[in-house]
This record gives C-alpha cells, sequence and structure tokens, in this order.
C-alpha cells in the first residue's frame, strides 16, 4: 500500500518529539530564541495563548481571587529563606549581578556596578509575595487574601523544548493565605477543579486530578495536587499544579495574623499555577498527521472563509457572498461570545491557503466559489473529521454554533477514548514491565505501598509515580511489588 | 477661615510630590517594594491597568496588529549592535551574570556558573525582535509586519517614583517593519493618534501630539513622536511615544527584502510604546485633595453601591433593594459594555466605606437606606464635582449611562480648560523666565531657532523643550531668544 503524504513530516508514529516540533512549525506557534532556552511566541500562537488567559482569568476571578503585579526580582535573601525552595529552585536560576554595561576597550561591553545584593529572575513568586503578605495582613479581618499575578518567570532548564520547558515561560500564579489549614486545603482543592474544568471544556483536553506523591511535591508544599494529562504517546503532561503550603511559607516570611481572640497566629498557604506549558499539552493531544487541531472555545479563528476566486469576472460577487456570510456568523455566539470568523483574501493559491488553515488546527472551513454562489450553498470541511459537505448557507448560518459544539465534544470524547484504551489496572511487577516495554505504555494504576527503593528503581526506567486520583483516594489493594503490603492506588506513566 | 478636613494631606497646594504619593496609598494602588527601585501593583492598581490594556489592546487590533511575545534577555552581542541604542540603555540596565546559586559556606548562598555571554533583561526590544524580522521578512510579500508585545522592562533607574519611573514597569511595544519610507512614518504617526484617542476619549487627559527635539529622541531613532499631557502642577508628563526609526535597527538587524523588482533592500521600521506611566498621568490629572478621580471608562467599578443599615429589621430588604438594583444597572450599557457595579456589603461603618470608595476614585456613590427603600428613592453622589442628589429609583437607573458619560466628559473638559489657563505664547526670553520663576510654570509656547548652547542653557533651569506640536508645525516666527532668526513653535515644560 502507497504511504498517504500528510502535512507534517514524519508522522506521529514515526518520530513523536520530531512530529511535535514540526507540528508547531508547521502552525506557526513558536520558535527556538538566539538566547538559550528562550523561546519566541509567534502570533498565532500567542492569539491560542490569549484565549487561554482570558478563559481562565475570568474564572479566577469568579473565584473571588483579584490580579496583582509583584517585582519580577527576588533579593537573594528572600530566597534563602525556605529551606526546601532554595533546593528545588537554586540550582537552575537566572542571577543579576550587575546594573551597568561600560566598555571593555575591545570594542564590546562589560558588567559593571556590581549590585550589593545578588537578584534572582523568578522561578515563582512565594517568597516575594510573601513579603508583601506579612506586611498586608495583620488581623483575621485581612483573610483570605486570594491573589493571582499573570507574569513571565524563568528556570534555567537544561534540556528545553518549545512550550513543555523553556528557561522562561509564561503563567499565572494564584497565592492565598488564609484563616485555618481546611480553608487553605479547600482553596487549594478548588482551585485544582479550576483547572480541570478549564482543560477538560476549553481544551477538551480530559485529566486526572490526584495529588503527588512526596518525591514530586513542589519545593516547600506539604501538599501537591495537580492535574495530568495523556499525550498521543501515552506519556502524561503534568499541566497544572495547585499547592497547600501549610504554614512554611508564612513561618519562612513571617506572615501572621491576630485571631479573633487577639492570638497570634501564622496564616495558612497556598500556590497554584498553569503556564504555557499547556500550549504543549493542547498541541500534543489534538493535533494529527497534518498538523495542529483547535478546539473551537480556543481557536482563536473558529471559521475561515476562502474564496474561490478562478472566474474573474465573478470575483466581486464571490467576495461579497464572503463577507456577507461573515457578518452573518459574527451576528451568531458560541459559548456565550460573538463568533470568530475570517475571510481570507490574501493573493494565494486556494489549495496553499486551505493547507495552512488545515496546518493551524482551525475547526471549520468554508470554501465558496461559483457553484456555491450561484446555488446559495457553502462547501463545509472539519478539522477534527476532515468530513466535507455542501449545505445550504442558510443552514450552515443556522447549525454553525451546534457544528462548534460537536466539533469541541468530539475532541474531548476522543482524548477521552485514547486514555482509556492506554489505561490498564496492573496487579503485578512484570505485567508492569510488560506494560512499559519498548514504546509502550500509557496510564498504569496500580496499588502501591510507597517505598522510596521501588520508586527509585521504577524511575530509573524512566517512569514515574504521576498522582494517586482522588476519585479513589479511598481504595487500598494489595501493593503491586509486595503484595504483603497494602497500597493506595497510584498512576505510573512515563512523561514530560 | 478653618481650613476643610481633606483626605490626603498633605494637599496638592502645600505638596504636590508628596500628595501624589498619598493618593496611590489612600486608594490602595501600589507600593514601594523591598527590591530596589521596583514596585508591587495592588489590586486596585492593576484593575486599573487591566481596564487600560483591554482598551488599548483591541485599538491595537483594529489598526492591524498582532500580539506576539519575545524573551526577557537581550544576549550582550545584541545589544552592542546599534550604537546610539547602546548609548542610551548601557547606563542602566539589569545584567544577568550566573545561571545558579550555591551554598557560600556562611550559611547562604553565592551565585555560580557563569554565563558564556551576559545577557541583559530587556530595557526594550528593538534589537531581540529585529533578530526575529530579520528571518521572518524575506520578500516585500512579508510586509508590513505588525506585532505589538505586551510585557515587562527593566531600567535601573536612580530615582525612582512610583507608576512615573520605576526599575522594572509594565508595557506594551509595538514594532512594525514596511517596505517603504513613507509607510513607516505613516504607521508611527497612526500610533501616536491611537495613543491620544485612548488618552483623550479614555483617560479623559487632553494630549498634545508633537515631534520631540533631537535631544529628547529616542536612542536610534530618526524622528519620535509623543503625547504630553500637562498634570496638575504645570508640569508636563511624556505619556506615550511613537519612533520612526529609519533603516538604523533593519541595518542593526540585518533586517532586509527582496522588493518586486528582484532587488534587496534594508526594510524601514517603527516602535511605540505606552507603559504604566500611564497609571501615574491618571492620577495627576484628575485626582483631587480626597484621592483618586477616575474616568468611567478605566473604573474597575463604575457605580458602587452603600445598603445604610441602622435599621436591622430592614437589613434584608435593604440588601435586596440594592442587590436588584445592582442587576439592573449590569443590564446596562456604558461604552458598548455592561456597567461596572459592586454592592459593598462588608461588616464595616458606612462613612468608613464611603471614604473608601471616594478615595478609589469611583465615579459614582448609591446610597440606600430605610428613607430610600420607603420611597422608591437612592441617594446619589458624584465623584467628580461631589453633587449629591436624591433621585427616584427608575429614573436613576434609566439615567446612569448619561451621567458616566457626563463625568467622562466634565473630567476631560475640566482638564482641558486646566491646560488651557496654564499655558501661555511666550514672545521674549524675560517673559519666558517670568512664566517659570518659583512654582509658577506650566506649557510655554515659543518660537524657537533651535540652538544646542539655549537648549542646555534652558534644560540647566529644569525646563525642557517638550514638543514641536504636530497642529501648528507650519507654523514660524521670530524665535524668543535670537528674534533675528526664524523658529517653530515649541512646548517648554518642567517635566517628569
Amino acid at each position: 500500500m502507497k504511504p498517504i503524504k500528510t502535512a507534517i513530516s514524519p508522522t506521529r508514529e514515526k518520530n513523536y518529539a520530531e512530529w511535535y516540533q514540526q507540528v508547531i512549525r508547521a502552525a506557526d506557534l513558536a520558535e527556538n530564541s538566539p538566547v538559550r532556552g528562550c523561546m519566541v511566541i509567534k502570533p498565532w500562537g500567542y492569539a491560542i495563548w490569549e484565549q487561554m488567559q482570558a478563559a481562565l482569568d475570568s474564572m479566577i476571578k469568579e473565584t473571588g481571587h483579584v490580579n496583582a503585579y509583584f517585582p519580577l526580582f527576588i533579593p537573594k535573601s528572600f530566597f534563602e529563606k525556605e529551606a526546601a525552595h532554595v533546593e528545588g529552585f537554586a540550582k537552575e536560576c537566572a542571577v543579576v549581578t550587575h546594573s551597568r554595561l561600560v566598555p571593555d576597550g575591545k570594542g564590546g561591553l562589560k558588567p559593571a556596578s556590581p549590585l550589593e545584593e545578588a537578584l534572582i529572575v523568578r522561578p515563582t513568586s512565594e517568597t516575594i509575595i510573601g513579603e508583601s503578605f506579612s506586611r498586608w495582613i495583620q488581623s483575621y479581618r485581612d483573610l483570605p487574601l486570594l491573589i493571582n499575578q499573570w507574569a513571565n518567570v524563568v528556570r534555567w532548564e537544561m534540556r528545553t523544548r518549545l512550550f513543555l520547558r523553556t528557561s522562561e515561560f509564561l503563567w499565572q500564579e494564584g497565592h492565598t493565605a488564609h484563616a485555618s489549614q481546611e480553608e487553605a486545603e479547600e482553596e487549594a482543592m478548588r482551585m485544582l477543579d479550576v483547572y480541570r474544568v478549564f482543560a477538560e471544556e476549553h481544551m477538551a483536553m480530559p485529566v486526572i486530578c490526584g495529588k503527588k506523591p512526596e518525591s514530586e511535591r513542589f519545593p516547600g508544599a506539604v501538599e501537591t495536587l495537580a492535574i495530568e494529562a495523556m499525550m498521543q504517546d501515552g506519556k502524561a503532561l503534568q499541566a497544572g499544579t495547585s499547592h497547600f503550603l501549610g504554614q512554611n511559607f508564612a513561618r519562612a516570611c513571617n506572615i501572621q495574623f491576630t485571631d479573633p481572640d487577639g492570638k497570634s497566629t501564622h496564616a495558612w498557604t497556598t500556590s497554584w499555577g498553569v503556564s504555557t506549558r499547556l500550549m504543549g499539552g493542547l498541541i500534543m493531544v489534538h493535533s494529527d498527521d497534518n498538523g495542529l487541531m483547535l478546539p473551537p472555545r480556543l481557536a482563536p479563528q473558529q471559521i475561515v472563509i476562502l474564496p474561490v476566486l478562478h472566474n474573474t469576472e465573478e470575483m466581486q460577487a464571490i467576495l461579497d457572498y464572503c463577507e456577507t456570510l461573515r457578518c452573518r456568523l459574527c451576528e451568531k455566539t458560541f459559548n456565550g461570545q460573538a463568533l470568530r470568523v475570517f475571510v481570507d483574501i490574501r493573493d494565494r493559491r486556494g489549495g496553499e491557503k486551505s493547507w495552512e488553515w488545515i496546518k493551524k488546527g482551525v475547526p471549520i472551513r468554508v470554501e465558496a466559489g461559483t457553484r456555491e454562489l450561484q446555488s446559495g450553498h457553502v462547501s463545509i470541511a472539519r478539522r477534527d473529521t476532515g468530513q466535507k459537505s455542501l449545505q445550504q448557507i442558510d443552514e450552515f448560518v443556522e447549525k454553525a454554533e451546534a457544528l462548534l459544539i460537536d466539533i469541541q465534544e468530539s475532541l474531548f470524547q476522543r482524548a477521552t477514548e485514547f486514555r482509556m484504551q492506554k489505561s490498564k489496572r496492573i496487579k503485578s511487577h512484570a505485567e508492569f514491565e510488560e506494560f512499559f516495554r519498548g514504546e509502550g505504555g500509557g496510564f498504569a494504576e496500580t496499588f502501591f505501598a510507597f517505598d522510596g527503593e521501588t520508586e527509585e528503581k521504577i524511575r530509573s526506567m524512566g517512569i514515574t509515580a504521576r498522582c494517586m486520583p482522588l476519585a479513589t483516594e479511598s481504595q487500598t489493594g494489595p501493593c503491586f511489588v509486595h503484595p504483603d503490603r497494602p497500597g493506595r492506588l497510584v498512576i505510573w506513566a512515563k512523561s514530560y
């Protein structure tokens, strides 16, 4: 059989890692920059990120949080306050040591004016925001304090990959302080659920909500919750985390409040974040060998109209036909917002334009030429199924929203089924090894009685305990390694 | 006469600089952070900035630009490419030299893993974006390239002041490339006008559009255009700039394109930006001795409803009355968007709450208690005039939009009149000195035949040539210093 020609080469099956890079290139989402590990997010990639931001931002505000902005730099002494935190972030951070460049005498410049205290470009902001919280919070009346920040952060990663792991990335980081442990724990859980809803309903990406094992916790956290998604190669992507920080950072940053009885107590804090890493998840969950596939809710353009202009006589009539269609569609809504529709009148070959929008993942393409104009139809193509159909123009306008809903749901359905197929309940270590042999794998569900030695051994196979799913938290059973010990339900996978 | 007690002390008249700081504190907009020169933008301040961003972002998109994101760091070698640029920014920049912190043996941390090449935290992004442009642009078909970025930037300022001058600030920076000089010049002019419209229609802040004198140009620009606003102390604030960069950065960054004849040419570029400095302008143009005064278009809450709950029996009825009012108002629009209305049910004294919203600058306060409930009225207070009135609730709902429009226009009107009063056409050097004597001043309009020596002498008085207004560009007249020489119309002022 002759292989089918695809827009993306290599295919997912041939070389998944390279396919990922090529999808990003074909959809013009981002590129590596000359600055080590930093990426340039190109307009189409950034437009998707803006859709994500807008949706998440309103969900964060609806749950009572307000946005603020804190300094990019963290004084070294702040950084030193929380031991586990230092341990986690000191190894890979950008350090500012000078405040001036002067001629080096060789035609170039050299750093000058050394700083009294080195500054760290924030890898996360617990310590610098904690300093503000320590001043803002005096009484129980000041609690809860519910703050979010949209910002760039820097972690000096050694091996980087566009969106998934970059030295600089964009994110939101929530930071909250509460009067009681229970309230802080509830907050961490609430925000995890916000992330789940966002991932599932906006990104059409099913996720498992779970607790991280101790070895995978955020440095300084008492408990780390995460959403884990499965990519098309069966690997897991940690797509968002929510941390219950106990009183660790409150102690480190001196966040104290006077309770109603006049007693001074440390506050209980949380932090939670998602980043441009979500873009990597979006790409890897839905794309195929022809490029990106966008869920309608996050598509910067949900419908692209391509006028087919072979016959120059009817050119203006076709353009008008397309523009009228756009106007009619823009009056319709999807997910409570006006449809986002674009008429591509650029002077390019029709096939070239069509392929460009396929690769960019636009959910619906509409073509209209002489044939469609004369019969009052439009030619519709769905990006997700590839289905093409000729439809009455009125009917299409009427059903456009339903079609987008169907695409959104189908993508979620497909990803959910894929995850089910690639997930397996595993009872023995032999079965576990078999499951992950070669390129195989997926999510292995086991009962596991945590012991560091076994975890380390499995980690050396490139597999980690992703989480203990919240939905099955109460279940226990015989450990798959040491059946004499009772274990908790754990999901294992290779991961990004 | 007994002095009137004001919420802000000192008053504008007593100590304008200190008054400014106190307005920021009273409105809870921002504060100095422990990181030298960096500020914390607090929730109310950030919410205003978000309103600014949303309005500006849509204006930038409507003029054909798309957003993207480029690295925070600029390699030292990039920075060295444009001589004037280096001259302008090398003196005050944050330099990253290490990528790791290790124990210093004294219980602290010290920088380790020195970088091969130092990185500069972007003070502006011409050189790093130029590098991308040099790869993205090949043919005239790739032009114009119209990019905008929302980002943080760092300039190591020596004397900082909240919003007006901080080491780190937030801004948008537009960067565009064009096939011809004319087109690039038009672009720079178009974006200046976008800034004018934003300043005047959204911020209610009148501005003068003009060209900067050579001495005040952006480092590397051929022409710098600016909008200049007058603050209540008569000083000028440069509120936004738009630069025609000629081919300077195209040459430095090697941005070349093949024209239709197959000839290779350097592109013509522009850049333009406004920053959180606008917040400083907003505060200084409209606030009074009771605090901030927000133009309705940028107010995070346009109307605050304060239930007056003396009589506990009617408490629930009053709360319902207020909530119903809020729902009715939220169905109304102002400037094409739903009204932003907040019911303040916090357990505080009424007077305390009322003063808080006065200081925060909310355009309209509504009080409703037993009296209002029983008669179907509401008590209305305008922040701008201080006027209070009792109104039929239906009438108020019906007229809320008109009231907000009136407040928006009144603020603009007031600021415009103030600027007129403080502006003077000046014909001689003696008159000029008289105008700026002591705390006096404002905008002095003169004909001026530029000569460096005179400019320097005037600069030593703390006065600079703010701009040559575009509206009067063609006018010439005898220079106010050397009347034998023909001069151009120039605005002079003390400035921020």
